[in-house]
């Protein structure tokens, strides 16, 4: 059975049933032309759209429908923990091949609608359609952040020390397993890493809660292209110190299995979705407590600089320029 | 000269060119992680997500890229109009192919930030995104409206009149012309229709300030489609007066010419994006009130029943189901 067997209507049912009861503060769903909303009182609000595109951004030979499901919600989660907003709201637009596989359409409705409720994310609305091309999944979310307390890419200055969350490189080495012919019959941590990667958002809220960072933004597209960006965005340089890069043992070996540097392929490795900071060396006891409850470890990687070059510190005690690489969507970054 | 041949960062710095200067409620705008915006103070937020696709919504053989742009806004406007909603804010998100011309890309942009630009509507966001499959624009919207003041599908009752905007099966009509082989070589009403919607926001906004509707949407699946949906929003039956349809004599002339039934035709025909209204007799001077300022006729075609039949009355006096027919975006609706 494939979705274009169903009416949009039918498909719609599907989703509905699927999601919790709806929040007092949503005063219209599902089923009309448009959501209605209250506003949250004494917060501005966060807005961000994503889209995740069949052959761009997954492969449906090696990721589970449910995993493509978490993944669209999860990137754009990422986007709110970012500038550390509590999650508040989604619409969740699917573009479907209409040989879609019915079943496939639960599961993907069921990831999304899973990693949405951790994350107290209420899917208010949306759209369907059908499309000749690839599956697409585009998510908008909304979330919320007292005022003066959003997290952005331009506050960095001179000085400040730069940090990572949890560990870098793995979804890149998960998707390296993942491509493996023939496919690898065990599961492992990294593979996990790539396919239901984990939105910091308790510890993007703990850090605009406490004032802990001067600036913060997700690692999508890698932690070189982050730094890069942070560093322009705040009129800024960064000496990255190549030994301190949190790269776990499995990332490691996976990378060496297949003959590449794991510092330089964790650097350019994009999906992580951790979280880098920059703050001054005087909130460390403020970046500590977000730490201890953000459900994830910070790693100091570097230092802010005046000097506006991007370097990497190299174990040998030399000094490059920090790759960009990443995943360019379109052409030179 | 491709999209592909440029960054995305490139193509950003493109639309965001285009932008007028950012309203002062626009804390963050394009360029972190998302936007960070105020609420507006004593309004509910409306908020919508729609997409068109090439091969699906448009044909890029005759739909020139600045009327993708304003459609795909423009839809999305649609649905603000249809709740009653003020609009305030966009994000955009562009699925490209990269074999994209630049001119096209940049002609597409155009087009959606002039009709953006037309209601008050900020572009503060969006995704960019590659694509191996059709050119596809997915807009998220954000209205505003008084509480208590939205627009629903669900408030008819019988007794209550039915208006339409404007004039329908315009569009449908103009869809006709377009496929004609050869093209035509003259412009006309109804292709005009057809390429550059126009949204009935101020329409909406009026309704319901003065609390004239009782129901209200869009006609973006055609007549027949949207008078099903809100008699079963509202759990009441209609009859629609056949000979009060409000059809233009360009519109006639074309479905005629093709051997089509213009009643037939411009019933199930789909995006005119008119109004579809149900008020109470009393409120008729209201409604008056709203038609005034609001930059397009109403038309009364018929009222609410407590029978739930939906019906149509034939000139020649008889009755018989409205069809629902219209767009179905999967399969049977």
């Amino acid at each position: 059975v494939t979705v274009s067997s169903l009416s949009e209507r039918d498909l719609i049912a599907r989703i509905r049933a699927r999601l919790p009861a709806a929040p007092r503060w949503l005063l219209v769903g599902v089923g009309d032309d448009a959501a209605v909303v209250e506003a949250e009182r004494n917060r501005v609000e966060v807005l961000t759209v994503d889209a995740i595109v069949e052959g761009v951004h997954f492969d449906r030979a090696f990721v589970p429908p449910e995993a493509i499901g978490r993944r669209a919600v999860a990137v754009n989660l990422s986007d709110l923990a970012a500038m550390g907003a509590a999650p508040r709201l989604a619409l969740l637009s699917l573009v479907l091949p209409p040989q879609l596989r019915l079943d496939d359409f639960d599961a993907i409705v069921e990831g999304a609608a899973t990693v949405a409720a951790e994350h107290r994310l209420h899917i208010v609305g949306g759209n369907l359609t059908r499309s000749p091309g690839p599956l697409m999944i585009d998510v908008t979310v909304v979330g919320t952040v007292k005022r003066r307390q959003a997290l952005t890419r331009s506050g960095a200055r001179a000085g400040d020390e730069l940090y990572v969350s949890g560990s870098i490189g793995g979804a890149a080495a998960g998707l390296c397993v993942l491509k493996q012919s023939p496919p690898p019959s065990t599961t492992s941590a990294v593979v996990d890493r790539y396919l239901r990667p984990t939105p910091r958002v308790r510890l993007g809220m703990l850090l605009s809660r406490n004032r802990a960072a001067n600036a913060c933004m997700d690692l999508s597209d890698g932690l070189g292209d982050a730094v890069h960006q942070i560093c322009e965005a705040s009129g800024v340089g960064a000496t990255i110190d190549a030994a301190a890069l949190p790269i776990d043992a499995e990332t490691r070996r996976v990378f060496e299995a297949l003959g590449a540097d794991p510092i330089d392929a964790a650097v350019a490795g994009g999906d992580d979705y951790e979280l880098i900071v920059a703050a001054s060396p005087k909130r460390r006891r403020r970046l500590a407590a977000a730490e201890r409850h953000g459900g994830a470890p910070l790693t100091k990687i570097g230092v802010c600089t005046a000097d506006r070059a991007v370097l990497v510190k190299t174990p040998d005690g030399g000094a490059a320029p920090l790759p960009r690489a990443g995943f360019s969507h379109f052409g030179p970054s």
